[in-house]
């Protein structure tokens, strides 16, 4: 007897589909296939994908941004948002403050997702200030318990210099935890800016003249060397450029353990939506900014490839106005502008548009970049995969149905969808985690509090050494 | 009611382990997962793995070489022997006679096939004679009819000049058919086997001199640059060198649609194996040569960076007397050699041993270089995964037991093991086809003739080619 | 005593510029400075440029061309023209027919030039027929007499296959000779060609569609690893495309013997000059064709880089008229019009017009790209500089002297220029051969059979292999 | 009348060699070639070389290291052993203290060099503070008067972060000078020589491993993407790896202004002469630090294409005592020992040993190297080369004339000869500096304050950049 049976879909995998029921025990998939029954309780997929649920590893939740700015969204909002959009895990931060203990920033942020989360969750930790006493040891008690990826910047206030780099990517190594990094080089940053701000070029669209293609290249290509020295692996977030993509895809090939993702907005977008009216181009600012229709096709080549892994939101929530992007009011320079925008919601219906209803890519490519990938390579073992034994996360997507996104349709607390006016086809219907619907016919059915926090597996991250294999025959002919 | 149930084993697929049953019925995978049953028989998994049956997508099989020797294995002990060692599911070619029409030359291998064959198959049409009357109308009838795929030689006496190449890719794309190559290249082998020849250097040693490096290298750069102009996919056969891997993984970088393989011997074997006594080398003599320990490093990284996406056999059978290899007589210099070394029945054992027992790549690459991309590149979507719906082909493989292979154990019809005196660990216990058990505890359980042709889809290729996503956005908003 | 000075001139070579005397004596320059003299004679270049006479190294003349058709230009007219347009020394073709031998083919030639030529010259052996007998000693007592280059096709007619391209490739090292390569792909520009003739596009636009840029990239990266498995040295003649470019850099980094050369019009035109009113195009047809503005862009990064070491005209004359480019009529389709255009003239005024006066290559590039590397690359070290003993081959340019082209100004019998309508800055006043004025005050001033032809040494061409240098230091220390 | 000729040489330029007189007068070279004369006074060259006198563009005079340490030699010893070893014109650092202004550092040592200068010099302003006030007025007016290149690093206690480069990068720019740097990774290394330390790691072969090849290798990358960004003129000093190398090449071939050079003791030393009992190895301790025979043949490679275009000496003295190497005594950790070697006095009968009379780039690439590309390079039109107007600055050499290297053969200050034991062939017999001998037989005859500072211009460094040229023809067809 199974606790719950969908009925009459077609399950969606990163290996291919296949029709068949999907029975649920215990909150995980207990079976898959065809004469599977009894079970108490049966939903009908009829004529309708079942889907992994969504993993999105990169997302900012009632974070205290860079700029000291709280994020709009608490756990409880974002993770109805993620909900709402088909994503049923999500990775967010514990940021560390300048001094504090890593383990105290974790305990923070641990006891505020327990609290509000709807969803299951983990965190990377952020490391800004690596000078605290006993970093190491804590960075190693955090990840035997199962935090297993921290995040640096190279750039922005909290952004380490290289050595500071070099220590905490040893001592990720030494704990055995993932480094994620946000790649832009600080000081052609920051020359750039200076400049433009002096020449009185202040509004959003010269943020991205701020951050310029070259920045990212060259801290791209720097990790990447870094990475190679230490042979530990890094994950370079939200790739925007094509040389960011060959400089990832040159560095794998020579074997470094790089990994790579990049976001809805810089599959879609172009530097060109910044360019509104007023202070419009504000919703959409982020670091590093949308770029051109070349690095489009790059990012997307990056893709079917697999130099790039995955495809996550980067949520990054502020309202448009004076708690968010315009706290420093209706004259705003672009550097007194929060960066980020809201993605949580968006990012499955946008990509499965994109990449199965429009595009070439095919459901597979969409399951694995946005749920199978991202879960293995974050050590989520249980999620991202319909397979028995995991657990039961699961979207049912009704292929068909359309939607036009309004500026007031998310469930955020972001008050606008930067995605206003585009309209995709397919839709999660209903949004099930660990056998429990949590979201069905656009009404969230969870409670806050309701997701669990995941304690994570070191990924096993296979990069081809093989010393091992070569050299047996050897020694035994 | 399940026809058989696989109890208690570790299901391994290409995304991942789990501990499930796999319910058959009908000869198909009918469920997998725990609380299945009943059925009208079990098998016993404890302990052990279920893995999907091999797919060997690149083997001779009953053919008459380019030399105009027979193999030694005909359709009957060739799967034999693909089945003793875990493979379900064999391509091998249809290879056309100089003058022959190509659906005379399918028909007549499909005919013997049909009568030997233990396990499934399939055909490459092998292009020799592409000045026959009505190639393109024959080529898109076999490929509408599911022979998907046609190989080339750009060497040897049936190698094709670069305009016949373009014109059969043409007609492989307008049919819907992959292209397989052998690419090397053809003048830079005859002057140097000619060179070689001259000078009196004819021991099997000198084979590997007259195959040079250079000359699969610029034979793959030059089939990536055809494949590039004309934008239809082609399949890299047995890759050796590092460059070749580079000069894939470039093309690739550009959007252009290959694929590679690579096999055990390029990956296990250095090109020292051809230096024994006397003709002794000519059991391992194959074109290309084995290499050095550097290109089995650049291979291994191009199978984990899935830059090379299939590891085939390239099983071609000669036995080492007077009607194989020995033909010439003891004296045979190296160019009256038969090129090839059986290898149905090693691969899967050699890899198994190689990637999971000693080495680091793991039983889902394993699973996934053998059995399921090349299942989905050859358009083979019920085999090479574990799942509802797909056939249940399956392999009960035994991680722990350990074999040392002996100059005799092997069931093909070729007399001799190159891989004699090399101890693998993990091995196929029990092998199962359409959810009938075909071989077991070291015994053939099936019949020649069982075995059923394939016919095969036009295989989805994905090339990140991202038109449709990246415009569509600019003309909503 | 010196036999003639000219004075007051700004001395022009590839290392710098510097004012200075030139004195001759006996036809070669006996000095360089100041306080030179007395003299014979003496001539004014006040306010001028003494720059080293142009050398030519790659120009058809009086020669029959793939399509079997006659050069329009004798010697006595090609030479006539490259003198008026500032060039003293040429290098054009000893046409091998089928079935001849190389050594009659080079005293036809040979005995022509000594009669009609008004300059300097020298023959590359044009091989077409590499079957006839005695080809390798033949090669090897031209060589030794001073015909040191030879030229081969990979397409076209006279197209050479991989194999005979070994033969040639192996025979020229062995004879001490460098080996100059039209490189496109024969293959692809035939299948092209074919589908571009029976779909009906018979313009000369569609000329340049069916030589793909693909076909020279591939036949480029094919013979730079065909001169490195032969570690022997080539010239690819008349790259066009920046990929062919990146082939020869990628090729020259990793050690490979190979240089480059490139054109007038691919410098200075893009294919958009084809498609003219009618067959008014045809005067610009040449293979490869000329390409893109991001092409010209490499060409000349490339140049600045000395990846591309050479710019000559390839002058290949055919008058618009039934005798040359419309033989098969008003109503000729592509490939029935002879291909190239008269260049040999107008090489010198637009480069300079385009490197020194218009744009930042400066002198040093010009006279080095046109005149000191091409006499260095193709052995004639008394060619191509101002220095004592060598030949006193000069021009006095006035490097402010305007020019208009007008379609009937050239020195050529081809009847057209395909420059007509641009207006250049710098002009060549006075050229002078071992110590005469050969054209001056735009008439020419030389005799026919007043050109000598030039014994050749082979060329030393550094490649950087450092083995002795490395090496001792190891052994002494 | 001329003042002075030297007769009977052959002349040896970038260009080719020549036989000829070379006449001088009022220090210059009046002329050269034949017929010659009359002259005050004669030297005879017969059966010898003339050469340009060499330009050092790279050594440390009379300068305090990064470590506080004096160099060991002045101005008047380092010159002299500069001008034995046959190179006239040298380029050191003046180099600005913490806040001092950058007009008074240079004030500082054109003072010293002034009263100490046996040949003439420049110098390279270095800034290890870039925080004083005026830098940008001071550097503009300090370029203005001639000093036209800067030298910054990119690591050791005065190397600057990357906001600080991008700040001199931009202000040399509008100042018009040249930057040099040297570039390692500061974190990469600090992080790894305090591993080493801790771990008890402490002799002079240590110190190579703490500056890892890929600190070099990043360093490089992103200095290119720096000056990609800004577009301005980058001098790499004393490139060391492969990869190195390899970055430099990409970089100038996607069009970005960067130069590079090497040194003697990179091509001609590896690695392992730093392994000697005790701290013998201080001897040939430098940064970068000798690296593998594989980055010697890259590195000769890269002169040999010319991606590489200097190789100066670094020369770097201190003595192996207690007052330089051995400041922290005999049980001295590698950190606490100065680095450098002396260089300025082998490092023209190094490279004739190693490029002319054992190796095979000849006496062209020699010259080109040594003198010719260095001045040209640095803004020095009147040195490097032997043409008329240029300063008479010149060496006979003796091509045939074997030396054997003791280790206290050296004319500077340094007390050992890190080259003890090595022979020669080819010695600079005399040393002539604008028309003066300053050496000869053995024995220096210039005086100290002899040399002169020479102002120098902007180099134009053609980069290939065509817009010009590619532009007007469309404008006017």
């Amino acid at each position: 007897m199974f606790d719950l049976i969908l009925r009459g879909g077609t399950v969606g995998t990163a290996d291919g589909c296949y029709e068949a029921d999907v029975a649920i025990r215990d909150g995980r998939i207990a079976a898959v296939g065809t004469g599977l029954g009894p079970a108490c309780e049966t939903l009908d997929a009829d004529g309708r994908l079942i889907l992994p649920g969504g993993v999105d590893p990169h997302c900012h939740i009632e974070q205290v941004s860079g700029m000291g700015l709280m994020n709009a969204d608490t756990f409880e909002t974002a993770t109805a948002s993620a909900a709402m959009g088909g994503t049923t895990t999500v990775i967010s931060f514990a940021a560390q403050a300048k001094g504090q203990r890593l383990r105290d920033a974790v305990a923070d942020y641990a006891a505020r997702a327990r609290r509000g989360a709807h969803i299951d969750h983990a965190f990377h930790i952020l490391i800004s200030d690596p000078t605290v006493p006993d970093l190491a040891a804590d960075l190693a008690a955090l990840a035997a318990a199962g935090h297993r990826s921290i995040k640096v910047f190279t750039t922005y206030n909290i952004g380490l210099d290289d050595r500071a780099l070099m220590d905490v990517l040893a001592a990720a190594k030494s704990a055995g935890a993932l480094t994620c990094i946000h790649a832009e080089n600080d000081g052609l940053i920051g020359w750039t800016k200076s400049r433009l701000l002096e020449d009185g070029h202040h509004a959003p669209k010269h943020h991205a003249l701020s951050h310029p293609r070259l920045a990212e290249i060259e801290a791209v290509e720097r990790m990447c060397r870094f990475a190679e020295f230490l042979d530990t692996p890094v994950m370079l977030f939200h790739i925007s450029t094509a040389e960011g993509v060959a400089a990832v895809r040159a560095a794998r090939g020579r074997g470094v353990p790089v990994w790579a993702e990049t976001c809805p907005h810089y599959l879609l977008m172009t530097g060109e939506v910044l360019d509104r009216p007023g202070l419009e181009g504000a919703k959409v600012m982020c670091s590093p900014p949308q770029r051109t229709g070349a690095d489009q096709e790059a990012l997307w080549q990056g893709l079917a490839r697999r130099d790039l892994e995955v495809i996550s939101s980067d949520h990054a929530p502020y309202r448009y106005d004076e708690t968010g992007k315009l706290t420093a009011g209706p004259g705003a320079r672009f550097d007194q502008i929060a960066n980020g925008l809201p993605g949580l919601e968006t990012r499955l219906p946008l990509l499965f548009n994109a990449m199965v209803s429009r595009g070439g890519l095919g459901i597979e490519a969409f399951v694995d970049l946005t749920a199978t990938r991202p879960a293995r390579l974050y050590g989520l073992p249980s999620k991202g995969r319909i397979a028995p034994g995991c657990d039961a996360d699961l979207v049912i997507w009704d292929p068909a149905r359309q939607h036009r996104y309004d500026e007031n349709d998310l469930h955020d607390n972001v008050g606008y969808n930067p995605w206003a006016g585009i309209r995709v086809t397919g839709w999660p219907d209903t949004v099930i985690q660990r056998g429990a619907v949590i979201a069905a016919a656009g009404l969230l059915r969870a409670a806050p509090g309701q997701g669990r926090w995941l304690p994570r597996a070191l990924a096993t991250l296979p990069t081809g050494r093989p010393a091992a294999e070569v050299a047996y025959l050897e020694s035994e002919t």
